[in-house]
């Protein structure tokens, strides 16, 4: 009884630390994601120790992500994807088989003893797959870029190879998890159900989007609150039922909610109505998590070797991968470059991949603080990398006319 | 590993059915939070058993009540309420000292064995003490009565006996909590820190006032969203501090953060940006968790006679005490009949002083049942109480003019 009243001090903590160190990241050019993952290291077991990972805390941070992936669902236009064709897809592809290869490799060289190293390496391989655009588009709006067509297929790729990128965590972790080695030895059966869930998701969703948005008519603009409520109930069941009934990750359930109800009619009110809900708790406390869930291990030679290979090939394998892509797409050498250097930044989706994959047991916990250096480093080289890339441009005589 | 996500179906059930029984019973002119309870009572281990107090839900639910104080700070009034003069203030504190009187008689009755039994029924009688006015604004509302003498004593007074209530609330549990047990023997000093609690506070409110209006006028409105975090922020550290330094409850602190933030400049956007979080996920989970935390008992002849003699008491004892109060300020006969029942309803602060008792002990586990009946069956006869005391009243030449 005597304690029970401490998680008020931890949650105030963790939102003024969280705010805090966001808007210093903010004036530094980073995104204030990166400010809330530091905050939970310095504040966390690693470094302070003035914050513990309770249980509250934890379970606060998985309902955290569900609804990060949620609002992440809502503001994917399906349409927009559409339009700009098949160059952002073609870039997020080989950007994805790249980076996953790659992670495997530099996997295969540091840990290939443990009876796991095969399901672990794919595991690394699979955080280097998705693409964080936020620090890209901030830099490129500061240069007046955003409108050109490398903006535009940086936006395009980013938003496929997320959903490339959790489509193999759905694959990778079907193979990993606790349900799955009891039915591991039929794959066709974990395949099956994967299958089986995008098919019944897409069903549903053009079931749903019928019939809420006759239920948005319906309530007319003045219940919308309710509209709210059964939107976020849905998601809760969509993840609930992905993790039951077909072995997906409940982030995935989550995600697939927020696209069929963005796509609904009352979607335009429902970002800013789930935004208190997620800055004024539910985001600072997942990233504050984060950084908390980092164990002290012994820094050895390894490991920083480990973390140093892991930045290279996080940088190299996005600048290659998406750079072929942009050049098979008949974008000229500086063009694709500059593609190649927006894709390099990784945030959420990287950190959120890795957290299942450490919950899961398939990432060990002395890779996790290389992951979170991963994040920190790109979003700090991102804006320099696309800079440098787009000055020499102003010289060449098709950027003056 | 497994059923770690369980928690997403238990979420998605609170939420659906409070919200289903919240329109029924809104539907019946009962208040939302009624139904609410009562998709706790019904899903819950007393009923149909599909929802269980897990920690997770339970600690959520201690959010949710820090938010429903704080709120409810946010919309007090304090300029209104010394408006409405002395009949407020008498009628409420009569209306807190009659049933308090009337709770502990009732409980002394049916409790006098228990070692803990004086202290017990005292905070039976605290339980009594505060008002529910939402279902007597809202009858008031549907009969046009709420602009008259009558309702806008009852408006006063109910706010003013919440706060009655809480103080009651503060000096009662001081002297039953763990912590205090080993003070226990110093009165002076436990009755000191309370004092020192609301000095402090209504010291640190006037210059919190004055740091957040010079700061909201710094952000300007593009901004409010960083104001809304550090007005959640203060309401969770006044909330620990407390519970922590004064041995006052935690409510206590999160009700004064709210009316410290009510009376800045900043305060009107507040309580729309806090709507979401509390009834996307905090509130139904509060009223739900109340529902699930009845215990099982065996009904025994004992038990029915308690609840029936609480029930008669709590109408009567507001009805004498605050008819009296509005006697004695010159109101006529009926016009004191109308504040009397206008008073009866219980509500949230009865069920968060029960939980709070429950919590520290001193509300033994068979009282809670009754205590949450008495909520509803208020809920019920409020409305009917008042429309019938109303009746009479159009014919009377007074109100025909």
């Amino acid at each position: 009884m005597q304690f029970d009243y401490h998680y008020l001090l931890d949650l105030a903590i963790i939102l003024l630390t969280t705010k805090i160190f966001g808007l210093i990241t903010r004036r530094l050019h980073m995104p204030q994601v990166v400010g809330a993952l530091i905050a939970g290291i310095v504040f966390g077991p690693l470094l302070l120790n003035v914050l513990t990972q309770t249980v509250f805390i934890k379970q606060l941070s998985e309902l955290g992500v569900i609804m990060i992936m949620f609002t992440a669902g809502l503001s994917t236009n399906l349409n927009e994807l559409r339009q700009t064709g098949k160059a952002g897809l073609v870039v997020a592809l080989i950007g994805v088989v790249v980076p996953l290869a790659g992670g495997m490799g530099v996997g295969f060289i540091f840990n290939h003893d443990s009876p796991k190293a095969l399901m672990e390496n794919i595991f690394l391989g699979t955080v280097l797959t998705a693409t964080s655009v936020s620090i890209t588009v901030e830099t490129l709006k500061e240069m007046g870029k955003l409108n050109t067509k490398v903006g535009s297929t940086i936006l395009a790729a980013a938003l496929i190879d997320d959903v490339l990128g959790l489509i193999c965590l759905t694959v990778v972790s079907s193979f990993s998890g606790d349900a799955a080695a009891a039915a591991n030895a039929n794959v066709v059966i974990v395949l099956l159900k994967i299958l089986a869930f995008f098919v019944l998701a897409i069903g549903f969703g053009f079931i749903a989007i019928k019939g809420l948005n006759w239920y948005a008519v319906k309530l007319g603009r003045s219940n919308l609150q309710r509209f709210h409520l059964f939107a976020f109930i849905i998601c809760l069941l969509m993840a609930f039922a992905a993790e039951h009934f077909f072995g997906v990750a409940d982030i995935i359930g989550a995600f697939a909610a927020g696209l069929i109800i963005g796509n609904t009619l009352g979607a335009p009110y429902m970002e800013q109505r789930f935004h208190p809900l997620s800055y004024l708790l539910l985001t600072p406390v997942f990233f504050a998590s984060l950084g908390l869930s980092i164990q002290r291990t012994t820094m050895n030679l390894q490991l920083i070797l480990f973390t140093v290979a892991l930045l290279a090939m996080a940088v190299l394998s996005k600048l290659v991968g998406c750079g072929v892509g942009a050049k098979l797409c008949g974008m000229t050498k500086k063009e694709s470059i500059q593609v190649g250097f927006g894709m390099v930044c990784r945030g959420e989706v990287a950190l959120i991949v890795a957290n299942k994959g450490m919950a899961a047991g398939v990432v060990p916990p002395e890779f996790f603080g290389p992951i979170i250096v991963l994040v920190v480093f790109c979003s700090v080289v991102t804006p320099i990398l696309l800079k440098m890339s787009f000055k020499g441009a102003e010289t060449l005589p098709e950027v003056r006319e």
